[in-house]
């Protein structure tokens, strides 16, 4: 029933939201009543955990998340249709946008993913990584999902191979 | 000249941004390449500093930064016209929204502030905080500023009290 629970909130913060600011007050998630759920298998290679999901009442269109993987773990191929910024919390990444080379990236970047490309981000193999992960809301979904990213594509050649 | 760029820079990420996203490529900004600049006197009450300053081109709305406050610090009170998201990574502080009580937190706890209602933040006289700002613009800004938070608002009675 909890991993139900979760992965219905999971699903739903990274398509349409589970958390709504109140539009005159405000609102404080606290650190300690954050769910903490696993990314569904569907939207993920390895073991993922998402925390502090949160989308905002129209007219913000915002929405988002704390996301680590494990070592080796990554998202499928998804397009945010607005783009997606992600700040990247903790340890190292890789990331790749369709005709670009994977680049490998590091606490304290600040990605500019561009929007409607479609794209991929993860741990490396040999370290987790933590990002926050801000998208918008454009026609009901800050996200469209694709295909799994094969190990072929995970780890393929980079620019900094 | 420094001091001037970082100003202008400071006043532009509150404001309108500075740094921009390629549409169609992945742009990273890297740690070491983030610029930190003091937060202006204008808007600032004691010390902040300013980094990884960010916004998106159009069609996203979004524009964000990091911010430390050292203790006693805060921001003027001020608005955003769609809300702003306040991701608390460090420290601990204290926010108010006009009308209502004066409310602490910590790190890991995420605020969704309301649209329109002037509010200060800012670290509490013991500590020192940082959180991630995100908003969204409107009508070319993200923010509209306000007076200064005096020490008796400041130091006013809270819910905690």
């Amino acid at each position: 029933m909890m991993k139900t629970a979760g992965l219905v909130l999971t699903v739903a913060a990274l398509t349409a939201g589970c958390a709504h600011a109140g539009q005159d007050t405000l609102e404080i998630m606290r650190k300690a009543d954050q769910q903490t759920v696993e990314g569904p298998e569907e939207y993920f290679t390895g073991r993922a955990t998402i925390t502090g999901n949160f989308t905002r009442d129209e007219p913000s269109r915002i929405s988002g998340a704390i996301v680590t993987f494990e070592p080796g773990a990554r998202t499928a191929w998804h397009s945010h249709p607005l783009g997606q910024t992600l700040i990247v919390t903790d340890g190292v990444g890789w990331t790749q946008v369709e005709g670009e080379e994977r680049v490998e990236f590091y606490e304290g970047d600040i990605m500019l993913c561009p929007k409607d490309k479609p794209h991929w981000h993860g741990a490396t193999p040999d370290s987790s990584m933590t990002h926050i992960a801000i998208q918008e809301v454009q026609d009901g979904t800050p996200v469209h999902w694709m295909h799994h990213v094969t190990d072929e594509e995970y780890y393929g050649t980079s620019s900094d191979d």
